[in-house]
């Protein structure tokens, strides 16, 4: 069994980036710049987006964090958005999720200039991915392919099962492994709440990624022999072991599933930390106008 | 075995298309109006591009055919495309696929106002599609949900095996047949040509929808009983019985795989009919100014 571990990838692919941006610098280049707009005091988007800003200045680029308090109203954010649009120094912005109920996060998402969608959520960004063109990739899906490269880990003729449709991770990470070339060309399944044998489909997977949410949901039972498991899950859930009260849990009952597995990434410390520097690698690549 | 009737059921939607724009027209409403660009004379096209502008008149819309010569450059064409985008009698246009190798197939689908993209090719509609948003669906996916729909054969938590993953049929059909309500909620596995094990996963499936373009592919031997089987091969291939020395082969070995469907699609008069029902639909939703 290998451990992916996601934590010594980030840290090395965040070194990457700082030297591009360095070499940028030094040809006298702009600095790539990302703003990320957060309304409210969430606690999880709190952590996010400072994580967001952090990483940034590792990297080196510049950040601008944009608050609204909770009662801010649609056309607000919609003017903010239209600003960030036409503000010629920043490449790419994002808005963090989720928004008060009060605002449309489809609104609010399509008015982002397409461009600028470091996120990968805009539908041009989720059409073009689909079609295999150009695009933002959203930091999830991109994060698991780009541990399976690093990992060299074969994907061609292998069947991978997805577990869980989101638009987030499911649905995406799904056309990802399908397309042609690597990683992908894999036969791809993708089971959900309404699937009816998830534990048949999944002994049938070389490669499972799992995405469902639901704490521990996939046993050992639940695996062949040689498996690479990738967990996606992070559920907050109560422990004594922690100061705070609480624990991530990955969707894979670790303990179980590892010692059947040819590759597994560990919650916390698998994709957990890749995706942050997907968004980072998409504000460089927003910064060098390479997309669009 | 009961065989779906795509001709049957194409006649009874164009018909119901024609009783709304009738009421339209009489309520004073504007005439839904579409436009079809067609580059070359390619035999195929030609036949297509009559067959849409005959559907239109048969349901009551107005159409415009647009021609240009094999040699009409990228920069005319683009021309074309921004004046149908700019005029507001034209609710809806496509322009007829393939185009001479000088053109840039995806910057022309790129420059369609998405607004009036009937064909559902555009990255914001197929990506609004992947999203679950409304949107204008591509002619055969859309055709495909319609049969299900009009048989009402049920697909929630059933087993889905999409042989195929190209952008306008494999991948798209894979995405609704997943996604939440009806027709979808189904187990989706997407196979193709780097598949290893096609057989086995064919004779898991409740519903294959065979879109390889592979003549007879689907075998007897692949399908277990009782399975629905939705044939999108429309390959021309000789034969000594027809006037034209051609017949059109779908993906399917027919004589042997119909006897175990609970249903089947023929080749032809299944799923090729729906597709220019499903451009007249979209043509409908734009004129009606529904979706955008």
């Amino acid at each position: 069994m290998n451990l992916i571990d996601g934590k010594a990838i980030s840290a090395q692919i965040k070194q990457e980036i700082a030297e591009e941006v360095a070499n940028i610098k030094a040809a006298g280049g702009k600095t790539p710049h990302l703003a990320a707009v957060l309304v409210g005091h969430d606690g999880g988007s709190e952590t996010y987006v400072a994580a967001k800003v952090k990483a940034c200045e590792e990297v080196g680029f510049k950040s601008t964090l944009i608050r609204y308090e909770d009662d801010v109203t649609e056309t607000e954010l919609l003017a903010c958005v239209e600003r960030l649009n036409n503000d010629t120094d920043i490449d790419g912005f994002i808005v963090q999720l989720p928004l008060p109920k009060h605002i449309s996060e489809d609104k609010i998402t399509e008015a982002i200039d397409y461009r600028k969608d470091v996120d990968g959520f805009h539908p041009v960004n989720v059409g073009r991915m689909s079609l295999g063109l150009p695009c933002f990739l959203s930091a999830t899906p991109s994060g698991i392919m780009e541990l399976l490269k690093r990992y060299e880990i074969e994907t061609k003729g292998k069947h991978c099962v997805i577990l869980g449709r989101s638009n987030i991770v499911g649905k995406p990470a799904a056309v990802l492994m399908m397309q042609k070339g690597y990683p992908g060309d894999c036969t791809v399944t993708v089971c959900h709440s309404r699937t009816s044998n998830i534990k048949e489909m999944c002994l049938q997977a070389d490669i499972i990624i799992a995405a469902l949410g639901v704490p521990e949901f996939l046993k050992g039972d639940m695996v062949k022999e040689g498996t690479v498991v990738i967990d996606v899950g992070t559920t907050r859930v109560p422990s004594d072991k922690t100061k705070s009260g609480f624990r991530l849990a990955g969707d894979v009952a670790f303990d179980e599933v590892a010692p059947k597995c040819s590759y597994i990434t560990p919650v916390p410390g698998g994709v957990g930390p890749m995706t942050i520097v997907s968004l980072m690698k998409n504000t460089l690549l927003a910064g060098k106008k390479v997309i669009y």
